[in-house]
C-alpha cells in the first residue's frame, strides 16, 4: 500500500491509531501549502481535502485511491474529476450531529428567551423587560429538511423539548422521532405544517435555491427558519424579503450563499436575524470523531473491504 | 361563602371556569390600585398579590382565609401576618417548570455556541469566527441546587442533552434523572463535582446568601453558573469576584439582590455574563396553567377538601 498523507495535525495518540490501523505504512502529516508534489502524489490515502494541493492529488502519476475529507460538506471538492478516477470518497458526516443539533437550540431559545435582545441591552447597561410574552418551544412543529445523521439527533432532542417533529426527505422514508415524513415533492405542504423550519440540507445541483420565493410564502406567517445546511440552498434575496415583509419572524443562519456575509449584505441590519459565522459544526469532540472514522475506515481499507462509514454517492452527491 | 377576589383579567373561559368552580360565588376582578376597602375586605379568596391590597385584606374586618398567588415566589408577601391568622397560601409553582428550563438551557447554549458574541459582532456587521473551539454540553455534568418541580423538569432535559444530572436538595431525596443527590450540608461536594451549577433555590431565611464566597471557591475552575432562583441567595459580590478572577467562566444571570440591576453595577461590563431582566418564568402559557391551579384548588376549597396544589408550608416558607 502507498502513503497516508493527513493535512490535518494529529495528537502523538490519534497518530498511534492511525499507523496501528495500516500497519508498515508510511504516514506524512503536512499543511496543504507547504507539501511538495512528491509528498502528494505518492498518497493512497489523504485524510483532509485543499484546492492547494488538488493539481498534483489529481496528476495522471498521482496514485490517489481515496479521499477522507475533514468535513461534511464535499461540495469544494472537484466531484467529477475524482468520480471520473473512481476515486473512493468518505466525509465525517455524523460527527457534526451533536454540535450543529445543540447550535439549533442555542438559536431557537436564544431568539424565543429573549438573549439576543438581553445581550445588545446590556452593552447600554439597561434592564427592560420584552413587550409582550415570551413564547414556548414546548408545544410547537419543526420541520426538518434533510433528515440525515444531523437530523435524527435534533428530531429525537425536538421530541425531549416537547415539540412535535415532521421531516421533509428525498426519499420519504420514515426516521426515528419524526411522526411524519414528506417527499421533497410535498415540501410546499410541510412547510405550511411547521411552526419552525431547520434546514439541514446539503449543496447539490438539486438542492440549489430549494428555499425560494414559493417556499417562504409557503411557509407559516410568523414561522422561525434556521439554516445550519448550506448557504447555496437557500435563495437569499426571497429569504430577505421575507424577513422585510414579516411574514417569516425569525432567522438563525449559520451559513450563507457568499461567505463571509460581506459587510454591505442587508441581512446583518435586519432584525429578528441571528447570524453566526459558519461555526455550527464545530466542537472540541471534532478531531477525535473525525480519527474515529478515518480509522474504523482505514482498517476495512488495509483489509480490503467495503469502507463501512459515510462512503459519498457521487450520483447523488452526499 | 365569601367573595372571591381576582387582581388578574382572565379570559371569559377562565372567568367561566372560576365561577363553575365555586358556583353562587360572586367574583370580582379589579386592579390592585382601583378597589375600594370593602371589596378587599369582603374577599375570603384572592387570586393574586400586592402591596396595594395589604392593609385591607389584612384588616380585623377582613374575610380573608386563602391566597392563590399569581407567582412562585412568595418572599414579598407578608408571611408572619399571614401565618399568624392562619390564611391559607398557595402558589403558582411548576407553571414555570417549562419556560424556565428553557431558560437555562437558552443561557446555557447562548455561550458554548458563540451566540452572545454573535448577536455583539452582528450589530457591528462583522464575521469574526471564535478564537477557540467550542464545546459541548454533551458529556457535562450539571448541578442543580434546589430540586423541586423546575428542577426535575431541568434534569429531565439535560439528560436529553446527555448530560449526568446532580442535585442538592434540603432532604437528600433521590429525584426522577438525578444521578445522585446531595444534602445542603455536602453542597461543596456538589460543587466540586460539576462543570455547570444552575441555581433554582427559593429565598428563605435558610437559602440567603447560598453561593457565598466558599461556594464559589468550591466550584470548578471554569464552571458555568446560572441564577433563575432568587438573587438574594447569592452573594453578589463573591460571584463578582469569581468571575473577576476568571475562576468560574460564565454566568447567566436572571435574578439579583436589586432589582432592576442598577446601571452602575459591575455585572454589567463583565465579560461571560449574561442578564436577562427577570423573566425566566416569563410564558404565553402562563394564565393558563396559573388558573388551573386556582381551579383546581377551588373546587377542593368549596367542596372543604384540602388544598391539593402548591399549598405553602409557612415554617419551610415555600
Amino acid at each position: 500500500m502507498g502513503n497516508i498523507l493527513s493535512l490535518h495535525q494529529l495528537t502523538e495518540e490519534q497518530e498511534k491509531q492511525v499507523r496501528a490501523a495500516a500497519p508498515g505504512c508510511e504516514l506524512i502529516i503536512g499543511k496543504a501549502q507547504e507539501l511538495g508534489a512528491e509528498q502528494i502524489r505518492q498518497a493512497e490515502v489523504i485524510l483532509g481535502w485543499s484546492k492547494h494541493i488538488a493539481e498534483e492529488a489529481l496528476h495522471p502519476n498521482s496514485k490517489l485511491k481515496w479521499i477522507q475529507t475533514w468535513s461534511a460538506g464535499i461540495d469544494k471538492l472537484p466531484l467529477t474529476e475524482l468520480e471520473k478516477r473512481n476515486i473512493l470518497l468518505t466525509n465525517t458526516s455524523g460527527v457534526h450531529a451533536i454540535p450543529i443539533t445543540e447550535q439549533i437550540f442555542g438559536m431557537l431559545l436564544s431568539h424565543t428567551r429573549y438573549l439576543q435582545q438581553a445581550a445588545l441591552l446590556q452593552r447600554q447597561k439597561t434592564w427592560q423587560p420584552p413587550e409582550g410574552q415570551l413564547t414556548e418551544l414546548r408545544g410547537k412543529t419543526l420541520l426538518i429538511t434533510g433528515v440525515g445523521e444531523i437530523g435524527r439527533e435534533t428530531a429525537r432532542l425536538a421530541q425531549a423539548f416537547g415539540m412535535r417533529v415532521i421531516g421533509v426527505r428525498r426519499s420519504g422514508k420514515e426516521a426515528p422521532h419524526v411522526e411524519h415524513m414528506y417527499t421533497n415533492e410535498q415540501l410546499h405542504d410541510a412547510l405550511g405544517a411547521a411552526d419552525i423550519v431547520v434546514n439541514i440540507l446539503p449543496f447539490t445541483e438539486e438542492t440549489r435555491h430549494f428555499f425560494d420565493e414559493k417556499a417562504f410564502a409557503a411557509m407559516r406567517k410568523g414561522a422561525f427558519f434556521i439554516n445550519v445546511g448550506r448557504g447555496g440552498t437557500v435563495h437569499t434575496d426571497a429569504l430577505v424579503r421575507s424577513l422585510e415583509q414579516q411574514h417569516i419572524a425569525f432567522a438563525g443562519l449559520d451559513v450563507f450563499e457568499e461567505e463571509p456575509l460581506p459587510a454591505s449584505h442587508p441581512l446583518w441590519s435586519l432584525d429578528h436575524v441571528l447570524i453566526t459565522p459558519h461555526i455550527a459544526g464545530d466542537t472540541d469532540h471534532y478531531a477525535e470523531r473525525a480519527v474515529d472514522i478515518f480509522v474504523t475506515n482505514l482498517k476495512a481499507y488495509t483489509a480490503k473491504q467495503e469502507l463501512p462509514l459515510n462512503l459519498v454517492s457521487y450520483s447523488a452527491q452526499y
